[in-house]
């Protein structure tokens, strides 16, 4: 199954021209998880080609307005557009309250189901075949960052063992492949895990919200495919990041080169930088596969063989 | 003094790639004027090189969300970016106590001073030179259109008048224009009133809200400069446009030619077109100075000779 992250908006406090606020897709097969959910993200949705009425859940990492305020307009148009299927919005505490608020706004009335839904670390949202976890990161509000998991994959396939068995070559291959036991025509019954190797983990997105650098995101974020994090600003301004409690591109690298991650991307960029290549250079210096967010941005996370 | 209408959006009901949801800047001198104020509204004033530190008030014609979910981020972003003026934001009853939830939410709290002011036909807001009269349309939730006016010009400067009363051309002739009176060096005083013309009227823009075709806008539009007026649909639906209390351009035209105006601007498109051109052609059947408002479309208003 085909797994993308789409990039809504990567700019951090307010839009500019070149990069609207927070918002990113995580596309799995038809399905789509929303991660914030900036004001016109609505909008960043049809600009990208994906399609509102694919949006499963909806996580929210703190109530910032540049990291909440499209939920109104996104929630409305999906009604305008006929969406039946319950809603759900899950964040820190206090997202039930707020989602409350925010579903009733002016002379609006859902009528589907949307519920916001507190979450806490240790909590774990479970869909087919991946799951969310939140984790608590540093701002200087209540915020989580979000690992997204697949569920582990059945083990390698050993075909010369299963020959070596006596298995025939077709459809008892497949049953095996995916987990099912099978029974030759001589009345041997094989188990999977005897022409299985050993699970294999899932695809890992992690995204640290917005966050001064905190050990919890290398925790969480232990041997991830792609770390999407914080990265407000550059090193000079490393005070003006700890005073809004956010990171540099530095911090960031340095983060993703402790959780030993395969790919990091910095998002958030603060609207005062016209020219986002020193976030890559300064990045780099500490961690060679990093990445600036931009609008529309489009990465895909391939199975590991 | 210039006087320019700048469209920031203008479909209807959700946003799409071409046409943010609506909002309309009337830029006098160095003031804008927000009319409505849809999700994304702040990004679209980027786009269009207005500043949002320009704007002196905001009127909403009505709390449906296309019309007015872009106020809370841009409230925000305007206190990040140090505004200490007071923000009033006028609309229909219901308009204080909406303004109160919109400027709380989430973590957000005002530092400047944010009213909500609820209008009802016979108000008059007054800035320096101009004022906002609010008109009730006729839509499914409490609506209102709105005539921004100038004040009255004096009237024209007769010259030959003025040198047959004595007047000596110069400085005199200055001050009678801009309504003084002035003493001659035979001791006559001469009023303005000796000199100039009748008061001529200033420049007149009406903007109907969401609305089906109703009087009042011909009443309050009546030889407006510029009439912007919903033009929901085509008149092969004007069956959906009275089920969801909206116009259509053809209608809108009949406004605009009973009202006498000297142009119509055709805004809210629906979504579902995706080509607009059809709008033109049908309304100049039967008002000829009509137009399709497309996003950052700018119209400057000059004064009549």
């Amino acid at each position: 199954m085909q797994l993308y992250v789409i990039f809504l908006g990567t700019g951090g406090s307010w839009p500019t021209v070149k990069r609207n606020v927070t918002s990113i897709a995580i596309k799995r097969g038809g399905e789509i998880i929303l991660m914030d959910c900036g004001e016109g993200t609505q909008r960043q949705i049809q600009r990208s080609g994906l399609s509102y009425m694919q949006i499963k859940s909806i996580f929210i990492s703190h109530f910032h307005g540049d990291h909440f305020l499209g939920l109104p307009g996104l929630i409305q148009t999906m009604q305008l557009n006929d969406r039946e299927e319950p809603l759900r919005i899950y964040g820190p505490r206090g997202t039930r309250e707020i989602v409350e608020e925010l579903k009733n706004l002016g002379h609006f009335k859902p009528s589907y189901e949307i519920e916001g839904i507190d979450l806490d670390e240790g909590d774990e949202v479970r869909f087919d075949g991946y799951s969310v976890k939140p984790f608590r990161v540093k701002h200087n509000v209540p915020t989580l960052g979000f690992v997204l998991e697949e569920d582990q994959r059945p083990g390698r396939f050993n075909k010369s063992k299963a020959l070596e068995l006596g298995i025939p070559e077709g459809p008892l291959f497949g049953k095996l492949q995916r987990g099912e036991s099978v029974r030759l025509k001589d009345g041997r019954i094989i188990t999977p895990d005897m022409v299985l190797g050993p699970p294999r983990p899932g695809r890992k997105i992690v995204y640290s919200g917005d966050t001064r650098p905190c050990d919890k995101v290398i925790e969480y974020a232990k041997d991830a495919d792609i770390l999407i994090h914080d990265s407000t600003f550059l090193s000079d301004l490393e005070d003006l990041a700890r005073e809004y409690a956010h990171s540099t591109a530095r911090q960031a690298a340095e983060i993703a080169s402790k959780a030993n991650v395969d790919k990091l991307i910095l998002t958030h960029i603060s609207p005062r930088y016209v020219d986002d290549k020193e976030f890559e250079r300064e990045a780099r210096e500490i961690f060679d596969n990093s990445l600036v967010a931009r609008d529309f941005m489009k990465i895909e996370v391939r199975l590991k063989k």
